[in-house]
């Protein structure tokens, strides 16, 4: 079987973009396989769409190629690439920070830049601005079609010009007892946030499940938020409505409500300068 | 061919969740195949889950594994369980009111609850809370595959346990020419609502194509719609932006508006503090 | 291999119409392939789905079936139609006006009612509403399966009979310097804007790349915006936040803001009372 194609975008569905993708994608090749990850990627936001990556690429079978196309450069002079992951997957995206963690979490084997000549979409009318069709898509199909192989894909760059999210290199600070991090991300579906502390540094401060966390949540150093809220396995283990710290499937520590929102609910939101403390109940 | 997997849950498509459980599906058999239902089934409500996967049901192929997650207990002890229904389709879901309506209208003939020793995704790291993923798209897609048969999911239980929505109980008043019950839900994308009225019962009170209805919507008793509504065949009966009741796709007694939205337009929301009453003119 | 089906609607995703249509094209034939294209067309607007099919037709393999279910008049007298088109794929729709782009801009060589005695999908119970899934998805996956032959579809009838959307023929002013139009479409999740100016007809106002236009955008005769702003090849040319005019890649001069949404950003929505004038700057 030929690999699948997974597409992750900020393009949202409320329009025919992602569907132009496909079907340039069926055009190289009508028996590819495509799945759609997150189309609501935050606009503009390559951290974003970095974490998004890391998040989901475990889970597919080895060998997919995946699309991310969240591209605040488009049309200007970032590389269009693909990666080659050390686990056999790839990813097709502009360098601009969307490869980071997958970079420093999976590995990257090689990278190469994106022949245009070769590798692009041809239309009736010349137009700049769909490199998601036009290069990341046709690209990415031809690939898995096995048109072209990857050392077709154009010229291999060093390792070291790969663009990172410096906000990736922020370092929590993990004691026996407390941790300091930021805001990460967030969810606004179910409400959800995320800290930049990973569930495996979080366990070396040796705080135990049932334990009481004091956790204080601020913007540009104003406090937002102060509360005792219980580290527990999941949402179920405190009332309906009532915060719950836990370690999320996405890796990460992770700070909600049992059935509401805890963003609408606390006016939280995410970036660098939502800081958290979190220390253990003495 | 291997059996379809659709897919509804409450997780939205505005983050890679959706995603990870194909992922997972696909890592499990590349060749099956996965369709996606609603991913916006209101939050913790099972009763909503139950209501989608009757509508939906009946019409795909015979033999289809739906995997639905409406879980507002996921890590808590309610039973993830598998339901073979009696028309030869599988429902894999929390067992928590989401199979009501099935269990009525299909009938299910044998219903085991997911043995997670044996039907669990191993992941590198141990966490608890990703129960759509780990559990039920990976049991499911076991099950399409053909890995497992029904009898491996795990324990048969009997069928006096399993959870049902105490609302499904809450019968109308059917007479001659009236009716009453409640707003059993509604569609905020057009905006139309749908009455816990079955259309062959409507059907029951007489009242005929052409007929007016006074139909008086309160909220915890107080009145917030008060209106004489034709009863037709469809919205294109009446002029753009009148209310219309008929009977919907849904099998259920609806009301909307022509081109406009009736939830907006009037304030009404639904559940069963919406109570409606519904008289022919005489 | 059979060709694709896809399908575009005003339904959304937040409910399971989309599905039950899924179901019922894969009732007709498992192997059939489905895609989705947009499911958020403006609702009851023929000419956006028009709009939109034009956008995305060009870019799937030859012999796609197209299912557009945007349909304000759904239960009355407007015809069930398959268009077969000039390139060799086929458009399953209402005959409301959205065909109205492609008839002008790829060719109608035939198109036909369906038959409803033959093809539409039986249910348990007669109900009149669910035209997409009972109508227009069932008869295009008895098309697209090879169950039916085109002119198993149904009764041809002529030409002149296909529904328009007035707003097509509402022509652009283009001349030397200075064009003048209408705000034609917009897209809410990135912001950009869409005039009724051909990129082909654009070039004929001799406006090169780098020049300066002065942009005039009025409601109904009373000016909303007054800006000079630069032409050139993608946002990627102006600063963060700043207008940018461009020839867009639906065809169409666009005018966007680089990383912002320039509808909210000015208020500025579409339609053919907002016009518009552009004038280089001498």
């Amino acid at each position: 079987m030929k690999p699948l194609i997974v597409l992750q975008t900020d393009f949202s569905l409320t329009w025919g973009a992602v569907a132009e993708m496909k079907g340039v994608i069926k055009k190289v090749d009508p028996t590819l396989e495509i799945i759609d990850s997150c189309h609501e990627i935050k606009t503009f936001d390559p951290f974003e769409a970095s974490l998004a990556l890391q998040t989901i690429e475990p889970h597919f079978p080895k060998g997919t190629v995946f699309v991310s196309v969240v591209d605040p450069g488009v049309g200007t002079d970032r590389k269009a690439s693909v990666a080659k992951l050390s686990d056999g997957n790839y990813v097709v995206t502009p360098d601009n920070g969307s490869l980071t963690h997958l970079k420093h979490l999976v590995g990257i084997q090689e990278i190469r830049e994106i022949d245009e000549t070769r590798n692009r979409y041809a239309q009736a009318e010349a137009v700049s601005v769909f490199h998601g069709r036009d290069l990341f898509g046709y690209c990415a199909a031809r690939l898995a079609a096995g048109e072209i192989t990857f050392e077709e894909v154009g010229p291999s760059y060093p390792m070291g010009e790969v663009i990172e999210c410096p906000e990736y290199h922020l370092q929590p600070t993990i004691a026996q007892g407390h941790a300091e991090g930021f805001v990460m991300t967030g969810l606004k579906h179910f409400g959800g946030i995320q800290f930049n502390i990973k569930n495996e540094d979080w366990y070396k401060t040796g705080i135990q499940l049932g334990d009481l966390v004091r956790i204080r949540i601020a913007y540009d150093g104003e406090e937002r938020f102060n509360q005792l809220v219980p580290f527990a396995t999941s949402f179920g283990h405190v009332e309906k409505g009532a915060p719950v710290l836990y370690c999320g499937s996405s890796l990460y520590l992770s700070l909600d409500c049992n059935q509401a929102n805890f963003m609408a609910t606390y006016g939280i939101e995410f970036g660098k300068e939502w800081t958290v403390s979190l220390v253990k109940q003495s």
